[in-house]
């Protein structure tokens, strides 16, 4: 079997590892396909080469089948179709208490504190495993993971039809939550300043404009007869959205921070103030996402073929990752394995 | 009759002005007694010269009885004890028609859009008044508009008995606020830097420190199990406190923005993300929050006589200002009219 290593210094290798047997409580997986994310990317660039273990194997947005059963494991089958939710929590700490487990205070995430999924055979707890339907290939099967946490951020967002929402950011994460609000009946503006991202969200069916190009909250205010947007999703991390993002949501509006910032923007508290907005921090999923996600998946609701724009072999993981760094023509790359 | 008039460069002067007779739908009121409030200091300071008119009579913390009914006024009889919300919205907006009236796009603010109870009569939109009980003093019924402000609050932070809350500032709003959220069953921390006011809140039963002498994220953290609080309240509009704000609640724990930040400090977003915080922004108050603080005021369940810490002529206003410039030993003022 493969896998594809980091060693620092965004430097990738591909070569043989030894599958790990599943101990009791967990499974192995042959993995299928394997997205990169963007926190593959940070990892990539060195971000957070304090948190992984070298040589880390990535990975986290898979599907697959089942290889092997480890001890006492049950409502699984060799064979079975599944996705994984790559979540470890303590189960102790006051978050888990709280029934918050998927932010645990003692985390563990699979494929950044654990080896990860860029290898052919991924050995993980069973309590990770979410069953896919029959009709749902492989392919849609590892963008569960990524439509899970725009599921996720749609629901905390508590986004209803109907309402004006607004996407800074038309990356992965932004066009699937787009979508997904676009799905429940919003009106979503998405907000993005690269032209082919800008170019397949108006082909996916959303309205989309460039901030550079157009006042963006003079564009919001004309859509909504001045009353402002009903939600935004702040999915850039970047200082000029922080800025932004305050100017945008109506009286009692809702902000949703999914962008991971790592540096504390000025952020108009005033306007917290003034229009009693409301802002949620949305991290990652829980498991009626997942099911939420494969539920959509499987109905075709989300054409998720148009949002996977690449799919390559493993030994491509670098050349993926320039790709992502250039910033050019990609939205989703998926990894063969 | 005489009136307090501020000319701009932290100049008031006290002289004699004409009552103005109540138009329909409105009621001249015999002040008895007014607070000064942080935003009539902020006026004095110069800092909303291009909102007010001067010579500007300032004022909007206030009770007293009914002297005169315009046209068409019912409900009310002429010696009513009575308190004023002093927020006259538009009605037409989209705020307004969305039923969020107390935060209008086009709100006047008594007292700063208009001239205030800074004077011995001051007439008012009947829709603005609130009956008090014949058993409350009018000089609690003074508290009662500042007291609606820490109701709102609370009611809009969720707090519930048995929870944690911290208090960043405990002037008169951090106070009264401090003191709504004990009432209701919450366990609350006051953190505040001025001995004065650490002592009072202290003497009224509050657990109070000094964020420069005790770490407080470390003190809540023991304080809670290592969960964090429930929810915090920002009531000092400070950049030190916009940064400790993120690291005090518990996961999915609120942050409730009540100070009124004239810069955008850094916030750390990244929190906001990691441990799911939810944030409301909280202003001014609704008309149950009005009713809310007279019955608590009525029930004696707020020890105002202690957060009334000077009552002063209308004369002395100037010496009040002085008084909170120095950040003494002084909560709230009241002027006597």
């Amino acid at each position: 079997m493969k896998a594809a290593f980091y060693h620092g210094d965004e430097t990738v290798t591909v070569g043989e590892c030894t599958p790990v047997p599943p101990q009791a409580g967990q499974v192995q997986l042959k993995i299928s396909h394997c997205g990169i994310c963007g926190t593959d990317l940070h990892i990539y660039q060195g971000a957070m080469d304090k948190r992984v273990h070298m040589p880390q194997i990535m990975g986290h947005e898979t599907a697959g089948t089942i290889a092997a059963l480890g001890e006492g494991v049950e409502g699984f089958s060799i064979g079975d179709p599944v996705a994984v939710m790559p979540l470890d929590p303590c189960g102790e700490c006051p978050a888990c208490q709280a029934g918050h487990s998927h932010i645990c205070q003692n985390l563990k995430f699979l494929g950044i504190d654990t080896p990860g999924a860029f290898q052919s055979y991924w050995t993980v707890p069973v309590h990770t495993l979410h069953r896919l339907p029959d009709n749902l290939t492989l392919t849609h099967g590892a963008m569960i993971e990524p439509l899970a946490v725009a599921c996720h951020d749609v629901r905390l967002g508590e986004v209803k039809a109907g309402e004006y929402a607004v996407v800074l950011g038309g990356g992965p994460i932004g066009i699937l939550i787009a979508l997904v609000a676009h799905q429940l009946g919003a009106r979503v503006l998405v907000s993005e300043i690269n032209p082919f991202r800008l170019e397949l969200a108006r082909q996916l069916g959303l309205d989309a404009l460039d901030p550079g190009e157009t006042d963006l909250p003079a564009y919001v205010n004309r859509q909504t007869g001045g009353a402002g947007a009903d939600v935004v999703f702040e999915v850039t991390a970047s200082p000029a959205a922080a800025q932004v993002m305050t100017q945008l949501p109506r009286t009692r509006g809702r902000i949703m921070v999914v962008g991971i910032f790592s540096h504390p923007p000025q952020v108009d508290l005033f306007r917290f103030f003034w229009r009693e907005l409301k802002v949620f921090g949305a991290r990652v999923y829980e498991h009626q996402d997942f099911e939420k996600a494969i539920q959509l998946a499987a109905a075709e609701a989300i054409p998720l073929d148009k949002v996977i724009t690449d799919i390559r072999p493993l030994e491509e993981l670098d050349a993926g990752f320039k790709l992502m760094e250039q910033g050019g023509q990609v939205m989703k790359i998926l990894l063969e394995l």
